[in-house]
């Protein structure tokens, strides 16, 4: 991919940062966009960070931290952002009518050939792209925090997305480094926080009726299920656990889950007792204060561990 | 711990081999029993195996494959086996009639102070172990495969289960280096499998809706949550995902979750259409034939990525 592939970032937080350098990375020019200065301001610097921790773990590809910056720059106004991109990634606010009207905006200013993709992770792309004239070429192109770490994106249609679009968008995330999704219709959550629910809705119902703790559900996934995930997914891991495949698997094993789905039907009140509980257990671990340093630790660790799955894939 | 603390295998295939290898690797004597001889004649190089992959990978910790095998030794018969044992780890077929008879042998022949602790996944112990004179003295231990490798082992009583023997079991896992999970009563599945259940019934459901291929949830879960997971686990995961920790993370995305949680009432029949779609797809990455293969890929991986982990861990 050469650099005149263009691409403009609207909301540049750290969600939109994040994607300038896994962008930026993958070869395209990128123009950010705030229309908060101060967001806009620190822009440069949240880039710059990002890259050099990168580049430190071994995870820049081809490329250096100064060869990302050199490829980003803010724009003083959106039309300046917007001017010859070929894909534009809006990350403004979580609202609905915040993601409408930016739509709109981005409609009327954007190339007319621009994909216009939205990193929502709650709102569905039809609910703030039917009234466009552009709806066509309207997608969510959803990211786990951050981008520039974890490889996985949902590219998520809604009704009235072309086709090729969406094709186009899941090639543009190959292309710079991302494992594309390709969702074939939109679903609340999309896939991974419906996966993420499930779970969640399993572990909250452990603590509630009493089963475990909060931190023996944690060790159950850190020590016990994840790590295999984490190399071969889920229906990968149950495929090569019965001799026979996948079939042999449900074979041998899908009385013991239909025994227990049968006690996963209602729903738990997370909002309940069970909260206390939960925030009780985590706060003997971690006092609120002490979260910005929690979180620093596990990105440090999550960064090690993306360099390591990054090479071990390398080396099969 | 001394060389003294001795352990009885009962059932010696490639999970008994596994634990010979942990429980020898904590500095315990560890002396195996099949009652099927070709099993008892093929566990010395098991074991022997075992250890050298762990060797290598330097998960040995203070000792060497030479000092676990030091350690094991195969019995000629039961009661030889049980002879002295502190801890007995049961491994037979996960069959009820098979456990039953087995733990009758056990609760006669094993020291009056010995734990009988069974490595099952599939059965509560209460099903096996209600007619026992020494029921108080049973639980389950129930490790993910192998526990030479992976930590989490979920300990879980019987109802009639004294609480000093599962605290015993407990500590003696972690003196060997696994993980416990404190399970507080039984329940189907336990913890590990309500969870993966949980998940995969999700899973299920999106490839018979529709929305994504066998693939994409693999990768959602692969390059995406899994990573994060295998670091801090579900509930640390959200605790650490908003400002203010779990209370703030539910009250922001709650709504978010009881939308998904209504569309996942329903089960799914995991041996209707949609597991031919499913085996098909795994199929083409993966012919029937290959699955062994898949497998001892798998294996050097989950070795590697687990050696990554202990030394993120000890960093810290």
């Amino acid at each position: 991919m050469s650099g005149d592939t263009k691409i403009a970032i609207v909301g540049s937080g750290l969600i939109g940062c994040a994607w300038a350098v896994s962008f930026a990375r993958g070869g395209c020019t990128v123009v950010l966009f705030d229309q908060n200065d101060e967001t806009t301001m620190h822009a440069p610097g949240r880039v710059r960070a990002i890259a050099n921790q990168m580049e430190t773990a071994g995870l820049l590809g081809g490329t250096t931290a100064n060869g990302v910056a050199a490829r980003v720059r803010v724009a003083g106004n959106l039309g300046d952002a917007l001017d010859g991109a070929v894909h534009v990634q809006e990350n403004v606010p979580e609202k609905l009518d915040v993601k409408r009207t930016v739509f709109s905006e981005l409609d009327v200013l954007a190339p007319h050939d621009a994909v216009l993709a939205s990193s929502t992770s709650a709102l569905l792309p039809s609910a703030f792209t039917e009234h466009l004239k552009g709806r066509a070429r309207c997608v969510v192109a959803h990211p786990i925090n951050p981008p520039s770490l974890i490889p996985a994106v949902e590219v998520v249609p809604a009704p009235w997305s072309d086709p090729e679009i969406v094709e186009r968008t899941a090639q543009l995330m190959e292309r710079i480094g991302q494992t594309p999704i390709r969702m074939k219709r939109e679903i609340d959550g999309f896939i991974m926080n419906r996966l993420q629910g499930a779970l969640l809705q399993e572990a909250f119902r452990l603590v509630e009726q009493g089963i475990a703790d909060p931190e023996d559900v944690d060790i159950g996934i850190r020590e016990g299920l994840a790590p295999r995930w984490a190399l071969v997914g889920p229906f990968e891991t149950i495929d090569l656990n019965a001799p026979g495949g996948v079939r042999d698997y449900v074979d041998r094993y899908g009385g013991m889950y239909d025994t227990i789905a049968a006690g996963q039907r209602d729903n738990v009140d997370w909002r309940g007792p069970v909260l206390d509980r939960i925030d009780a257990a985590r706060r003997a671990v971690v006092p609120l204060e002490e979260i910005p340093d929690a979180q620093a630790r596990r990105d440090r660790r999550l960064i090690a561990l993306m360099t390591h799955l990054r090479g071990a894939s390398r080396d099969d």
